[in-house]
């Protein structure tokens, strides 16, 4: 790839693609940018920013492509960065029509396509035929509200073809994001998506009044928990302490502004799962996710006791302060 | 050891010897209780409570036998818990003249003999001839704080004779109080120290602007340096993402409330060393162990970017935000 002549598309329009799209324009000269409203677009080029997300990053508009058809924005960019709540991304890729077998496609997404239970790479393997050597993972421990104010970020680029992955390190690299390549897409997708299920697990904790000491120990059994499951779903050689790993878990669940924390406080304070989902403007990735990891464990069968006790408060209307005070003696 | 018989002594007066004091006495139907001034225990009396650590703690004066002299209390007591500030530990130790041969000590304290660079088991080795075995170290994500709320937490006691251990870990297990055993007390006794420089370097980025995001990639990479660390020096089986490792680190380095934090805040901040160390009430023990640390690692070699840039800043009259930047580049 040639970072002058690829175009870049970014599909989304949250906080996460806001960013992405901020710390790419640092190094292309254009990028295309795909919105699913009309009026999003129109605002925006008024606002000269995303009219919802990191307001504060004003944006140069003539550097800026905007498309609603995601077939016409797919067929005209090389490389496709994905950054949409996994809930919506079927419904915006089932439009799609031109042949992604030869792009380069990125997953900004930190969560399961939960119908099939798939990571992105493996949905896009299976529907699109797109190689995994042709794909990537954008991770590391992240809030995209740093990058808007540019505070120095790791990312980590996953993919099986290290030098594809490299090449784009390259786009986003600038002097508020270091980068790093590494080959690792299971280990760091799982990781990101397990990483909300725990989030909600500490958020259900805090409502019921635990402490710091026992976050710390929650945390530091997840990782264990996280390195059991990657390491049986995808053995390689992998240093779980990495930022990748690690560092995201720990942005994650400290965070006092993630969604998934929040949804989990509110039903650790009381709330009914369905209310808590009901009160907030989003449902949390990591609702859906538990779902999939749960299933997907089944054929794997490793112990994983804080996504589980999530899942039962989750899924099996079982008591949080029962599930959490079993939890507590299944940790050391 | 026997739970009933055994008479047991907590060498300290600040908030973790106030909460290790109320942990055992949900055990134990007597303590003795040293404190350096007479003053401090007619307040405590008065007060039925720490006058100045925990105060929301209520005390049975009936189940306290306190003493302000310390060959008295060592010479009447079998389990020797010391739980004072590492600075002061030779101060109040050079008047024993009650062999402590026979003792079973354990360190509640987290920092180093720095007059010779030597940790409290290893002290005690040197100067009183107790055998390793008849050591430990209390280990764990653990705010004082936390204890006298009667939050769960978690604690290890680490000892070379793991019976013994366990037989302590008796003595303060109850129903806010979980503990484990390993056999591990130079990793924990490193680990808790070296926590504190991180901590004061995390400050010192905190103090510099440095987000949450480079945050959690410090927190990584410093837990991979306490391992390198830790398995240079003491070279055992151990998984440095145990609560006893990992989960103090993270404990203390999000921790707003940590001293060493705010020191290494202050530093961050364009405080010089000197004003920051006037400037509170007490010297942080990272300060200490960051001397300490750097000069036993002389022979040793390991890499240790992190506690090095703060030895700098702190010893070397470096830039805090030359070092730190300087570390931006060694971190992944």
């Amino acid at each position: 790839m040639n970072i002058s002549t690829n175009k870049v598309a970014v599909i989304g329009s949250g906080s996460w693609a806001t960013a992405l799209s901020k710390m790419l324009l640092e190094n292309v000269g254009q990028i295309n940018w795909f919105f699913r409203k009309k009026e999003t677009v129109e605002r925006f080029k008024k606002l000269k920013s995303n009219p919802r997300y990191l307001q504060s990053v004003e944006f140069d508009l003539d550097r800026i492509q905007f498309y609603t058809n995601i077939n016409k924005i797919t067929s005209e960019s090389d490389i496709l960065v994905l950054a949409v709540p996994s809930a919506f991304l079927p419904g915006i890729l089932e439009k799609v029509k031109s042949d992604l077998r030869h792009k380069y496609i990125l997953s900004g997404i930190k969560g399961i396509v939960s119908e099939e239970n798939l990571l992105m790479v493996e949905y896009l393997n299976k529907h699109f035929n797109v190689p995994f050597e042709n794909m990537g993972v954008i991770a590391g421990p992240c809030h995209a509200e740093e990058v808007a104010l540019e505070k120095l970020s790791y990312l980590t680029l996953a993919g099986l073809d290290e030098s594809k992955a490299a090449n784009f390190a390259r786009l986003v690299n600038c002097n508020y994001i270091f980068t790093s390549v590494s080959d690792d897409i299971w280990g760091t997708e799982y990781t990101s998506v397990i990483k909300n299920i725990i989030a909600i697990g500490a958020g259900i904790a805090h409502g019921l009044r635990y402490g710091d000491n026992f976050h710390a120990v929650l945390v530091s059994n997840a990782i264990r928990e996280i390195k059991r499951f990657v390491d049986t779903v995808h053995p390689i050689n992998r240093d779980i302490k990495d930022s990748a790993y690690l560092g995201d878990l720990m942005v994650t669940v400290y965070s006092q502004f993630s969604r998934n924390r929040m949804f989990g406080t509110m039903i650790g304070k009381g709330y009914s799962v369905k209310n808590a989902i009901l009160d907030m403007d989003m449902v949390a990735e990591g609702y859906y996710a538990s779902k999939s990891i749960y299933e997907i464990n089944k054929k794997y069968g490793v112990s994983m006791p804080i996504s589980e006790a999530v899942y039962r408060i989750l899924y099996e209307n079982a008591s949080p302060k029962r599930e959490i005070e079993r939890l507590t003696k299944k940790l050391t």
